[in-house]
């Protein structure tokens, strides 16, 4: 699983430079396309990224829209032992990249191109060939835009169960125990436009009236293996500094074990609340059977889908 | 720019699917990465996506990792005259999808086999062909996937100016007048794994003193063209029902300006924060902005860059 340089130094990163394959990411926008591509491709390579057995670095450029900028990078890629993988909007560009790798010996891709082309085939169109920031945009942000940073301030207000007598504003509601991911889901979905207010379970604590009152079918529950959980919690409490007292009472296995069974029986309770099973699951990955879950229910078509109109 | 059946009602859809080119997005994995493809390429038909001239629906069908399935999907498809887009990481199965596309004259493009095929001849490894969910998959989720939630936790509670006592534990510091995007920004930034702290300048209001002595080179200070700011302002008091007198001291073009002189004062006193403006970008751009200013800085190296290892 990868190691951002995030928010950490970049120094770390010189001295192994020489032994890891690297991947220069290159787009004329913010580079999130590409880097996103790269990440789902690299999945395919875990076996040989696990433990570092094949080390790979990753090494993003963004806004870069003229040919010159474009060459020095494919220059460095070629003295660096690099791939190049880049989404370039002007042909152009794109094409001369092409050339200048292909002369060079740079491995390269285009992932922007072929994806472009089969949607001009398909919609009889041509592409406008302008990147993001191009001068001729008119990148006017539209009610979508405004909608999905009201949904993340929403979700913002919501957390944690605040503010119970809001649930039925919300698009979807999570409950779960304490750990079982609530907080980065309901971030993660809004940003994808969706007010989500979560819900948290706490052992013999009663729950807001509205969670019972709001539409069942917003409201997913979350359970989680409870040698897992346990992990997770004791590894919270001590970031957390809980002294011990606390911590026994939160991270006990007796006491996960008996307060996933107190959630159960909720759940069972309410059994049009499906049950997701977030267990080994990234948050992307919870997010996508949320959203699917609530769309088929919502479209009741004949084959599960999430449909959007541009 | 795309209106999403997000949080909306899925029925709205139908009475005008027909006149609209469908996508086709399919994923065995969560969909995301051929949703974020096809999205970059649809910027490239904003000309005719515009007022809806030539209206495009995308269809997101996720999980889908058997060839049965697949087959079903790309016969509607053909019924429904939709092209097909696809994320299929067992070669077989994205080769029959293939076959199966030209056999009934669906337009199709596979975007994962051309980049893992491109990364496989760089590393010299073979691609393990799993889906992200097989069932061979260990996926275990590792430090920096605990490290992403905490920075999502960390930044929710820093948001608006909480816990400035904080402000020294943040990777990024964020500053400016209201309705600049701090709060979306704060959140897309923490998802990408930076604690990342936020700071409301309001006029004539003393900022905390933490501000001042934090690692300057983290702060970053946004601003935004007045007339524009007014109209975000105008909506957001009317939104959360402001009565007259708050609202023109927040929203009179006057007020307005006022205060961004005002911050600009202070942007002025500390000019080692960089001034973003963030005038009709999107929170994605103006995160990209953010994190290329941070990593150059950081790295200090030839070529400005963000890298990571995995
Ligand atoms: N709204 C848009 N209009 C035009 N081009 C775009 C748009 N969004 C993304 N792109 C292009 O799609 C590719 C990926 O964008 P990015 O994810 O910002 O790197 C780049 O080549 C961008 O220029
Ligand atoms: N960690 C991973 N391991 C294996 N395959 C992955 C991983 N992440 C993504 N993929 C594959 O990459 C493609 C895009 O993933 P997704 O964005 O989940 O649709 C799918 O074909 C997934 O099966
Ligand atoms: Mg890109
Ligand atoms: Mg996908």
């Amino acid at each position: 699983s990868p190691s951002s340089e995030g928010g950490g130094d970049g120094d770390r990163l010189t001295d192994v430079r020489g032994s890891a394959k690297s991947v220069f990411m290159v787009s004329d926008g913010t580079g999130w396309t590409v880097e996103h591509s790269v990440n789902a491709a690299l999945g395919q390579f875990e076996h040989c990224l696990v433990d570092r057995v094949c080390p790979v670095s990753t090494h993003l450029f963004s806004g870069i829209d003229d040919v010159d900028r474009m060459m020095e990078i494919i220059a460095q890629a070629a003295k660096e032992g690099a791939m190049v993988v880049y989404t370039l909007a002007d042909p152009s560009i794109a094409e001369a990249a092409r050339q200048a790798c292909e002369l060079w010996g740079v491995t390269s891709l285009d992932v922007l191109s072929p994806i472009t082309e089969a949607i001009a085939a398909h919609l009889g169109v041509s592409p406008s060939g302008l990147p993001r920031w191009a001068p001729g945009r008119n990148s006017s942000l539209g009610e979508e835009y405004f909608r999905r940073i009201e949904a993340i301030e929403f979700t913002i207000k919501q957390d944690d169960g605040a503010l119970p007598q809001n649930l039925h504003k919300a698009d979807l509601v999570l409950a779960g125990v304490s750990r079982t991911g609530k907080t980065p889901l309901s971030i993660y979905l809004a940003q994808k436009g969706y007010r989500v207010a979560n819900v948290p379970i706490v052992m013999n604590v009663d729950l807001p009236k509205a969670l019972f009152e709001v539409d069942p079918e917003k409201v997913f529950a979350l359970t989680i293996n409870p040698i897992v959980l346990q992990t997770i919690r004791r590894a919270r409490a001590k970031s957390l500094g809980f002294d011990d007292t606390v911590r026994s009472n939160y991270s006990e296995m007796e006491y996960v074990k008996e307060e996933l069974e107190f959630a159960s029986k909720i759940f069972q309770q309410n059994p049009i609340w499906p049950v997701i099973e977030v267990t080994a699951k990234a948050i992307e990955e919870t997010a996508a059977i949320v959203l699917r879950l609530y769309h088929d229910r919502k479209n009741r078509c004949s084959m599960p889908r999430i449909s959007k109109r541009y």
